[in-house]
């Protein structure tokens, strides 16, 4: 039997380029994340501050989202490392409450 | 004039392989939620509790994420529901809070 | 250095044909949310109503999320300006809790 209960957690997704993704999921590895989800993004816009610079994506650059679920405690350690890229590189965060399944914990490989 | 007032609700998202998304579309069916969307998945890695068994998925393998919005009593059932799925396939749940425009309920097809 | 303490903001997704696209976000850059991001999505199915009719998205009708993040108090504008797109074509908005990094308004474009 399957323990589905449900567990506050929290969502982390980044926003970045394709080219920085492995940047974001060394972290995640490091800060043992249980996995993330990537999903192409097909067009964004953002504005830089003051400035107002804009940015659109055609198909040829590509952005991604990527999405992971940790507890409370290892947000903090996400940002702090995500620092050094998004001084770098343009990029956003989004933290929000999710409750996930148990089973992913027990989940086997596909 | 259409009412777009905002209603709390519970957004379910399954992730699962693409194989498996009619088992979890026809569950939504059978408690009858209103819609899902699903989004296909670039890549995602998971860890397999004890085991820390990893996979990864490239072009070949697809894996999608099955959206849906329900009212809370409806979480229960899909929970229920999938534990005869995640007994055999790899998959995570996540349910977080929502608010919707009632209009989805007054939809017109495309 | 760069600040990324997180904000509390509301998440606003869309989901339109992408025919609609260009609506959605004429209506962003008018209420001056701070960007977007358009995901293509694979698959759907909604309920109208009473009618129960329903529609299902093949490869070639493109369905897109439109995600935003904004201010709670843009929110009611942005319910208000889809109107007149949800009383012609279908669509679904969501609205959730969210915290973004501040990271977000001093973002360098790719």
């Amino acid at each position: 039997m399957v323990d589905i209960s449900l567990h506050s957690m929290k969502e982390v997704r980044v926003v970045v380029s394709g080219e920085q993704r492995s940047i974001v999921t060394d972290l995640l590895d490091r800060i043992e994340a249980t996995g993330y989800t990537v999903i192409a993004i097909t067009a964004g816009k953002g504005h830089g501050g003051v400035q107002e610079s804009h940015f659109m994506f055609g198909g040829v650059e590509s952005l991604e989202m990527i999405m992971t679920v940790v507890p409370e405690e290892k947000v903090e350690p996400i940002l702090a490392g995500l620092r050094t890229l998004f001084s770098h590189h343009s990029g956003v965060m989004f933290v929000s409450d999710v409750a996930v399944s148990r089973r992913e914990y027990f989940g086997k490989a596909l």
